[in-house]
């Protein structure tokens, strides 16, 4: 929202509206786009070039989809425990469990090579906009354009790496109104220095997650090697030692994967109308399903752990989003803004084309609410909810692809997506018949609610069988289990496929018509809305230029905020909890899992000082992928390292408030606190507090 | 089903049917038109009226929704732990929890009182079908006819009591087609003589609630004194020490609440489409809401226990009730036998006027469904789950309910309720306003889903605020939390009403007009629903006869079946556990609760023979109320007492099969084993072998 918004909103509907929302500290700004007049004219805050190159060569791109930083001269790299789990989980051997009891490298010696681990530091940016246009003729096709923006942005890249040695990247940004060549400093031999228990570093389990207060030392500690060596860096982030106070001003610099803030209204009320509240319900009724399955055994809820940790996360992240969509504060909001967008497009000549983007897009979104219900039980099969029965769809899907011209594929099924697709069906994952009977089964019952006992389709999937005997006659009759079986038969193409007279392939053959049909139907639409969405973007991008910030695209981005409790249920939240909150909270629950404490968290309690905060939270405008990333305050000290949302911000993807949506740290304190009193981590103390 | 029907179904559908289904043993007989040529030509077995005077005169109901039995000539009263829990809470004081812990009196003089608890033996039987009807005039309306015979009930009950002193009943049978004068004896001092801990008698909690195999030592005993010493009982049940064989013809006598296995297709699938599919959806969000709530503290699971295990329970039920019900098999058999009795009728000159009444049935059901969503979300108060917002209701309405003709009041409302209602509405249960909070503002959210944010009622019901503060605000605002508050109000009637300025009444009375519309025209369906049936009852019985038994009535039924396991899922369910598979259960999952030992059984494990049954299945046709039911043999022997039905016969309601569908029962054998070895019983165990 820009500036000329707000106000016209302020006065639109100033009883309506609690005035936080209107000052709101919304934006993951680039970094050469930055908000200064905003940063001074609302916060007092002057920001220099040396204070943003600083923090923007100090921050750190983890892996393919984290964020960290540099937090000591010898290429310390702090990050979150949950993101350098993948590299904990690989670096652990049979006797040394790193991922569940943590690690300390007493020495530089003893610091782990984490192979395959990619970080990166963004060193330089550059409009390049009117480069890639360059090549676009006016009036020719949008695939005709789409190919020449993609031959222009090939030739930037590679120039730019022949020239600076550099990895080199255009970022699409407005939806495609500017493009921007990115530069980064490589490091790729990174080994770990420190990682806490899991149990701490995710203390309070399912239950707490995207809850606040939160009690989580969520971070892991790396370092960047060159040639051999501890990588000296040039930037990095020295310690606040004493963490944020309240009320204080914190930048957050970070890698924010997607948001889709221009939604508009017509996707936003089909989320709220159509998707959440079905994707709600299949996920409510698997998680009891799961949950009940759980707790018959000890076994039963080893094998369906993944897919319930996966279905509570989910579950938790939709009911957030759709508790901000039936906001009806919010939502007028958005449509106050888009009718004032609308207006303000209507005006100007030049985008005469725009305004029936709008209608075009309602049309298409009104089309897949219309759509969506063959398009999720059948084509995403969430009437089929069995692996054999994905496997089985994939190779018949995989057989048929081999006679379709390239072009005709599924995405999926083409050329390029082979690889991955081969990963799939040979996958050696375990198939647990138990687990795969009872999904199948509810699954099925829930295909015979939807389109009801008598239709057409479902007689046929059920084949005058109750859903649960049908599954058990599948899942029992299948020969998919085995990744050996799939082999055979994805080898042997369509004549293999045949011969496996499998009743899962054949269940699978049954479904496939309708269900492409759907996709095909539902894939046009998509098109329409995207398109759609590109013209209303460059629009937008048009009328306010940079004095908003793009949506995010996994690329770095500077958020700012101040640290603030919220109030919740008329009760007021901190915005600080301390160790003192931990052990508390350890000692309420009896220290039954997931709100035990690790062993040397408890015999060191008296070294602590309780009073020292542990986490806090922030307005900073965050979303998946900031996870690690450093929070610093106005001098540009590392304050804290973002790990989470509280559950209110889990409508981030789509709308920003700073009324309640709030941005999870560890504090720098806690982190020092734990590091000296628990872990005794003197070498690492010492590195870090260097300034 | 009666055999004529049964022979024709095994024409018609010999292909799609297991042949199970047409042998199924179904039928909770009456006492007095007891099916003694299908147990001769069937099972071989001939019943006597020693057997049965015998049979029916052991058998107590117990409270007044339980089944018991006499198991010694002085008065030993057997149940179920769950039947005789209420009883075990009142006679617990702070120093002894005889729920939780459990209790033996080692002496007569130990026995403990239980006071308010009736137990009755029915022990006369007569049909006054004729005399009851005798009182209505050809011609005159259904109320006239409705009094006509309550006047001759309420005659023939208080003549019968007269003349023997004995509580006499008048009993519809066959929705009205039969009536029967039943006489019981009753003792109404009862004593607590012994029962287990509740965790073993309700081993495996709730997740294995409805589960088969299964390891519960769910019983009670309890003796009936007359004047101040044991009862000297003519008829009692004689222990069979070794429990029943595999294969064996068991009985159980017992007291069936409700069925409704008369249920017209057009009901079914009401049930199956709409009521049970919303219903599931309702329950599992609510699990889930409760269940996370739970999770976050012992505190919070402690406040949400009894609202999460009334949820689970239901939500079993109605998963395993649905389950059935999308079996195409069951309903094709549900279908042809409609049909053929609608031939039937269409046949008889003297049933004329039948006909119509499954279409008027048809057409009801099918308004109902399209009434259903505002009757579920505003009367039943779906949309506003909170105790608060019912408090808000039922004051509201008590008011306007005083200046209403009793004739024209909602049931709830009328002079005959008064005291149920005053006990709910003053009842000094604590609120949590957490709990309250959670569970309104996910109602909310519901109703937000239900009717879209943009409905008038919905805009008014959240006044601009989101589901969830709106509900924050209502809990908070509300003086209804505790009795104080609301006898104040319900005392003073609309004034008081008024000047409260509750914004839960607020809301009350917002909602009311729309949920008493709904109310109002789904009682119309309902009413003509009712009628239909008692026609089509009647119309049956003068088809059939006594040749099928009547829907239970929670009055003494006699059912059989035999001791027979089940395939579930492929693997074949054995008939009987026993003690070595109890031991097993505990150590393979680490002995955590619910699958924790009592630390006796612990102890004396060694003393205990592994191999001796525990529980057991049949495929006798019981319902709720059979609970604690005596299961005995030919020889009329005691040889287990049934205490829950496995998921699958939770359709029982309105199906019954033998194909899955069985009948859970405590083995004598394995009550007699623990009993000895592990409470050391020896007083009880003698008295109850005693022969």
């Amino acid at each position: 929202m820009n500036g000329k918004q707000l106000r016209t909103l302020a006065g639109a509907f100033a009883l309506a509206f609690n005035a936080t929302i209107a000052r709101a500290d919304e934006g993951m700004w680039l970094y050469n786009q930055l908000p200064t007049k905003i940063l001074h004219d609302r916060h007092g805050f002057d920001l220099t070039d040396a204070w943003r190159e600083h923090l923007q060569e100090s921050s750190v791109k983890f892996g393919t989809g984290g964020s960290a930083e540099f937090v000591s001269e010898e290429g310390l790299i702090l990050s979150n425990h949950h993101v350098g789990s993948r590299a904990l989980q690989r670096v652990s051997t049979a006797e040394h469990n790193y991922l569940r009891d943590g690690f300390l490298a007493r020495t530089r010696a003893e610091e782990i090579p984490c192979p395959g681990i990619e970080t990166r530091v963004l060193v330089g940016m550059e409009d390049v906009t009117d480069r890639v246009n360059a090549g676009v003729k006016s009036g020719s096709s949008d695939a005709e354009s789409s190919r020449a923006r993609r031959a222009a942005i090939a030739a930037i890249e590679k120039e730019s790496l022949a020239q600076t040695g550099l990895r080199s990247e255009v970022v699409t940004l407005y939806q495609g109104a500017q493009y921007h060549l990115y530069r980064y400093r490589r490091y790729t031999d990174i080994r770990l220095v420190f990682a806490p228990e899991e149990q701490i570093a995710f203390y309070g389990g399912d239950p707490d997650n995207f809850e606040y207060p939160r009690f989580d030392l969520d971070i892991c500690v790396f370092r960047a090697y060159e040639n051999g060596k501890p990588a000296r860096v040039k930037h990095w982030l020295k310690w606040n030692p004493a963490g944020p106070k309240d009320g204080e001003l914190v930048f957050v610099s970070g890698h924010p994967g997607r948001t889709d803030r221009l939604r508009t209204v017509a996707e936003l009320e089909f989320l709220r109308d159509v998707e959440y509240p079905g994707t709600l319900a299949r996920l409510k009724r698997s998680e009891v399903l799961l949950t009940s399955f759980s707790a018959r055994s000890g076994e039963n809820a080893r094998r369906a752990r993944n897919d319930l940790f996966g279905v509570r996360n989910s579950r938790k992240v939709r009911d957030g989003a759709l508790a901000g969509l039936q906001d009806p504060q919010l939502m007028a909001a958005k449509r106050a803004a888009e009718e004032e967008l609308r207006t303000a497009v209507a005006a100007r000549a030049d985008l005469a084309d725009v305004g029936e983007a709008w209608d075009r897009m309602a049309r298409a979104q009104k089309e897949i609410a219309g759509l969506n219900r063959d398009y999720e039980m059948l084509e995403r099969a969430y009437g089929f909810n069995s692996v054999l029965y994905t496997y089985a769809t994939q190779l018949l899907r995989a057989s048929r692809s081999r006679t379709e011209p390239e072009g005709e594929r599924l995405e999926e099924y083409r050329e390029s997506a082979r690889a991955s697709l081969e990963l799939q069906i040979l996958s050696e994952n375990p198939v647990y018949a138990d687990l795969e009977t009872i999904k199948l089964g509810d699954s099925l019952g829930w295909l015979v609610e939807t389109y009801g006992a008598d239709d057409a389709l479902v007689k046929g999937v059920l084949a005058g069988k109750s859903p649960r005997e049908r599954a058990a006659e599948l899942v029992q009759g299948t020969r998919l289990a085995t990744a050996s079986a799939r082999k055979q038969i994805y080898q042997g193409g369509a004549a293999a496929l045949d011969a496996a007279a499998d009743p899962m392939i054949e269940l699978a053959r049954l479904v496939d018509p309708p269900a492409r049909k759907a996709r095909h139907e539902i894939d046009a639409r998509r098109e329409a809305i995207r398109q759609a969405h590109a013209k209303i973007g460059r629009a937008r991008y048009a009328l306010y230029g940079a004095s908003e910030a793009p949506d995010a695209t996994g690329t770095l981005r500077l958020s700012f905020g101040t640290v603030s409790g919220y109030q919740e249920d008329g009760h007021a939240v901190p915005a600080q909890t301390t160790f003192a909150g931990l052990y508390e909270r350890a000692a309420s629950q009896d220290q039954r899992p997931p709100f035990d404490l690790p062993p040397r968290w408890i015999e060191r309690k008296r070294k602590v000082d309780l009073k020292v905060p542990f986490n806090f939270v922030s307005t900073a405008d965050i979303i998946g992928g900031n996870s690690g990333s450093p929070t610093v305050n106005r001098q540009g000290e590392f304050v804290g390292i973002i790990f989470d949302g509280n559950l209110q911000s889990l409508t981030g993807d789509f709308l920003y408030t700073d009324n309640q949506c709030r941005a999870l740290s560890v504090s720098s304190a806690g982190i020092l606190e734990a590091l000296r009193h628990v872990y005794q981590a003197r070498n690492l103390v010492e590195e870090l507090t260097k300034r």
